[in-house]
């Protein structure tokens, strides 16, 4: 279904870049499971090394706010940009790290409500108060 | 600019149900500024009493997340619709409300990399792995 | 596959405030059918209130536009919006409620329209014409 | 601002097919004004020809919606694409072919519901009932 | 699982404004074969002459950026909008037109990047810098 | 405008990492304008570096694509995703890097006509033929 190939853990174990990747995912998360998502991006080494390096620094690196703060906010962004994928392993990750079914269910309101009031105001082009603005 | 008019406060007086609503936005809100999205909606009194209605129940609400989140993902889905008035006057919320600058840097950074992923998973069209699915 | 629980009715029987809204959708629709969407919302019994009370107030109550109208726009926005689940539930309820294949036909040579042309406005970064702006 | 040329009526005079265009648009539309929209087409006066041609053919030929209805649903499409000047110049329109302020007002309390409940299907993942399919 | 009926070749034959548009397509891509798209869009004879037309046009018609150059850039744009359908039909286009893994990859990468600075800049509401204005 | 600081050069010269990227910035362009989204992302100098070395890797890198390849894709990504200031930069860099009007017509008219039909296989939901499948 999808429009590359998904690598197999031999595949993977084959290509020492991917492989080393591979390793610090599982290393990372503490699990043996590999989502699809970094078997697609494998396909191209660089892609995938970068694509992890930025995920691990802000996903797993030092955090201001939180794990399950940080997984809403992807769930957020993933049901805007209407990624179905995204939602589904965002939403699994946000539980794994400990997200009740009230913060899921405070998430889901803000996401219907903040999509309603977008939509309102670029329907009715609404103007920026000068209030808003950043002093530069 | 905008593409409907912007109630002034003497046409607010000079409604009961818009009055109503501007008092009840100034009285929740502690300030007697009234932001421009509300002086468009008020052009249909009913959409202005269910919209200030519903964002009143989440955003001034019961909460778990606190306020702060809140507005942090109310941000993450004003930005991944492209709505900049959204995008400016929830921002300055949260800054008001208590986002501070290493906050609002990795709220940034979270975003950045939910919509690089997001894109990626869309051009490979990577399957759902059955780990994420609910058992229904 | 859903990221929530779908309630039965089994479920919705047993809880005042979800069995309240499933028999109002039931008796405002005169269909027992209640589609999933209402069964996922029901996990949160206050935002399955807030969204069935603003869905209700629009699209059942007094209209200018017309019922077929209603949902050819509520079409509109779900293709735009890329919700797979909402072009289906309202083209569905669009045919229910009189929708012909020729106004389907119109309906989707605008909907390819707009988009070829907003997205060739936004390519171009066409300015607003002074003719188009309401003045204030 | 434009990211290309805004073609001047004097430029246009000077090339036949952009003033075939251009002449057809004012003699359709019974107006001399030209929006920037087909001054910044004009640049490729095949994609001008085409694009008018699209357009022509669906705003000002047959129609079983109306012209008002057609012009809403434009209007919906641009507000779910982001699309600020296609919002301004299709709004314009529909005021100009007749569009009510409360048509306009039950226009916008659609947008807003559709955008809500879209967020909300692709955030919960709802799965489309069997009943929504089409038989083929 | 579609809205709208999906035209069998059977029934493309009897109705001639249909067969000699599936004639073009299959005389164009010297292939028998005619994807669901143009079955879909067939509902409407006259949006099939005007769509195949405008993509004969391009996508078949001079270019000055070359065939595979064109389906990545249609690439682009689907997986932008979140088109599933069309990310897998012109990601299988391309292939066919000589798309290697490596021009695949690369893509990949541009398309995930811009996506991520895209969102950057929304949250951002980074000014457009003087420097990229084109001159009027 | 802006919702964070845009950095001066005097204000980037007093931060170590800062410094470094906008030197790396003006050495690999060989051009002294840092442009106003490294101003921008330079209140968190760790975003600054990794998006920065994503962007040199791919957009200054080993490229198969050719540089004006690159930049047409990065616009066609930034209109569908609604970014003013991408389309802006990213038309102007692509015309710095020799990007002709044909080519830059050409590309207009394939993003306008990918929207389109978009647009109609969402609205239509057409599903995936089995040919445009990879095999896995």
């Amino acid at each position: 279904m999808a429009t590359v190939k998904l690598w197999t853990d031999a595949e993977a174990e084959a290509d020492p870049r991917v492989k080393a990747i591979f390793d610090d995912i599982r290393a990372t998360r503490k699990s043996d499971f590999v989502n699809n998502f970094w078997r697609a991006a494998a396909n191209d080494p660089a892609l995938l090394e970068r694509t992890w390096g930025g995920l691990k620094a802000v996903m797993a690196g030092e955090t201001v706010l939180g794990r399950v703060v940080q997984e809403m906010i992807y769930i957020a962004v993933s049901t805007a940009n209407g990624c179905s994928y995204c939602v589904h392993s965002h939403t699994a990750a946000a539980k794994a790290k400990g997200m009740t079914d009230a913060q899921h269910a405070e998430l889901l309101a803000i996401i219907g409500l903040a999509a309603q009031t977008n939509h309102l105001v670029t329907a009715m082009q609404v103007p920026v108060d000068p209030e808003f603005l950043v002093e530069s």
